[in-house]
């Protein structure tokens, strides 16, 4: 074919592959960056594990370790490790296994029991309890992808058995985690917990056949169902808490939106609907959990998403509600691109760029590395840490590569290739 | 006496004399705006007890009744009914019985027991239960107050028995409280703890006679040197967190400093102080707890007092630190007027002014009356409630009536007749 004069589709095209060819340079960069400062400044050589919280150049300002974080550092290792071949080396091996060691000695509070501690001291010593599954599902994850690039079978029994006593809390009786039963405190469907199983089955079944997919089966699909009650107000909103039955729960907790939580929502749902073939479900997902909570979550003025709303526009109570997170811009970012590379709407690569100019633009920190988390509406670094300690959701280590993990290369050759 | 020319020393005098004339006119129409406010707002004439979630316009938007809040708000009607004639009205009379009455009814978890619930339903059923004992606290306070009002004296022998499991608590065994024992959890002394037991040692020895104060003056001490103790690093910081010695703790929670809550203990320690004639303690409780918290804690950027600060120059992990909220500035403004008023040192009139003219060009909300309680650190409102549930030490109702109740008259005469 001869092209006489300019084709607007071709330059599209070349456009596209242009921007495609920039992202992925700037992703791999960034996701090496994260790697290398984690591999530098985290690991503690002496007692095991890896210190979590870590100032803005890199010092540790605080010896406390939080096990969520301890879970995600050794599963982000070792998923790098199992699956790109530029991170297949002996020191994030090594870095994985130790911190695996030391969840595996200090994580669980007491010997006989599988209730995870939520907070460390440096030497292992329990400082603090949740009582939510948390703890036990970031355990699990680390465990299992471990015990998949050490072909360890114990670990993944172990991953499994602890599997089964989430899956009696969370279904079958919760007092095992501690909290008293008020008569005032109403069954919740947090939309957290499914996520959070939901993300336990895809570890636990991925590449490992038929009996194990069965076993899980009905709980994946009831993690989905569960999820999905979280469709309120004639499919105009995602709320974050409902009832167990899928009804709208009163005052702020149940009016509570938390945008990038349904977007995160959204891309795990996409990738149920990717393995099941589902197309229905897929176009829900697009539709309720990716396209609705950007719609409702970004901000006009200053861009960005907020961290909290309220469905009816009343102030949300959380001091927080208007700052911008670095993860919920990560889960966006994910959302859109795994949506557009299902569907090839082009409206939705377009989100995807929209979201990538604010999110590195605003968060990378050039000068010391890896990103800042926290900024006001307004966009101005107001927490400069790279690693702090649990508040609400606030996680700095995991969603940065993960992000920059599930964006390459696979889903941006999706876009490369369009 | 003819002056014949302008006295500069008379000429401050009556500067200082028109602004007070100026304060107390404000201070009075806030108090009274404040009251108003709640009055009209925030009764549940149904179910008893007072509604605390209320928006800007006083509508409410969350049922939940929060324990502190409701203890609270039974003390402040109560104080204000005994100690001020223009708020001697049945309407707050009964409105304090109504929430006395809900209070003793419900906020207890069982018979028997002494445990407070932390949130209610709006019907009174325990929704959630904190490991603390603030609960506790306020329902003394208010059981106390209402007391005294109404001469009853099954009341005070109520709030005395919960006081006695109090210290209990504090001082002997802190299991009943329901923390689990955890081998890296350290003991600590955090300064809300002989902040708060002092505050009701002066709540249930205030005008009772030598009986009473003896049976808590060794706790009144104890509570001062614990007090004290948070004074480190040579005397240059009032740290948040100490061990039971005295010692700093490490990490974070070691390095916090919250200078609307050393100002708070600045002016305990100030009563404390004139109680005893106590001339060193009053200087310590001056320098120390009043000018150095103000002096670290005062943004010089944008005006106003950070919420929390790492006395290293680490950022703090709130989310919050950098905001503005209502209650340090009350705090702060009561420390001064407190300080100035026992020792007419004219610097601490003048930080006075200072802190006066940001708080009250920023807080109050001129349109539908009473204070907004957040802004951010460049002193935008960023949450617009007027009532909020607990979420750290934030709660709005309390601390601004008690602000304008401890400014309004005593220690404004005080300056007055400087």
């Amino acid at each position: 074919m001869t092209v006489s004069c300019v084709n607007p589709f071709l330059l599209h095209l070349l456009f596209i592959n242009q921007s495609t060819f920039e992202y992925r340079e700037r992703i791999r960069k960034e996701l090496d960056n994260a790697v290398d400062f984690w591999l530098k400044y985290s690991h503690d050589t002496i007692y095991g594990g890896f210190f979590t919280c870590i100032g803005r150049d890199g010092k540790v300002y605080d010896e406390l370790k939080y096990v969520w974080l301890q879970g995600r550092q050794v599963w982000m290792y070792c998923r790098l490790y199992r699956t790109m071949d530029r991170f297949r080396k002996p020191e994030i091996l090594e870095a994985a296994k130790a911190g695996g060691a030391f969840l595996r000695k200090f994580a669980r509070v007491s010997s006989g029991q599988w209730k995870c501690a939520f907070c460390l001291t440096r030497d292992g010593k329990a400082v603090k309890i949740q009582r939510t599954i948390f703890s036990e599902c970031f355990y699990i994850m680390a465990i299992d992808e471990l015990g998949r690039v050490l072909g360890d079978k114990d670990m993944q029994l172990e991953a499994e058995q602890l599997m089964e006593q989430l899956i009696y809390w969370v279904k079958e009786d919760s007092s095992g985690l501690g909290r008293p039963q008020l008569p005032g405190d109403v069954p919740t469907n947090s939309m957290a917990v499914p996520m959070m199983l939901l993300c336990l089955v895809q570890q636990l079944t991925d590449g490992r056949g038929q009996e194990v997919v069965h076993k899980y089966r009905e709980l994946a699909s009831w993690c989905v169902q569960q999820i999905l009650q979280h469709i309120q107000r004639d499919g105009t909103a995602i709320l974050e808490n409902v009832s167990p039955e899928g009804a709208e729960l009163p005052g702020c907790q149940g009016r509570l939106q938390n945008p990038g939580h349904a977007l995160e929502a959204g891309w795990f749902l996409l990738q149920v609907s990717a393995e099941q073939g589902d197309a229905e479900l897929r176009q829900t997902a697009i539709n309720k959990f990716v396209e609705l909570p950007y719609q409702k979550g970004w901000d006009k003025e200053h861009g960005g998403l907020f961290y909290f709303l309220d469905v009816d526009g009343h102030c949300p109570t959380q001091l927080e509600w208007s700052m911008k997170l670095w993860w919920p811009h990560c889960e966006a970012l994910i959302a859109f691109l795994m949506a557009y590379s299902q569907t090839k709407k082009p409206e939705l690569l377009e989100t995807f760029s929209q979201v990538y100019e604010y999110t590195f633009n605003h968060f990378p920190d050039a000068k010391n590395g890896e990103w800042f988390g926290y900024l006001t509406q307004e966009g101005k670094v107001t927490l400069d840490f790279k690693g702090g300690p649990f508040k609400g959701k606030n996680i700095r280590w995991f969603h940065l590569p993960s992000l920059l993990l599930y964006l390459t290369p696979d889903m941006l050759n999706n876009v490369h290739v369009w």
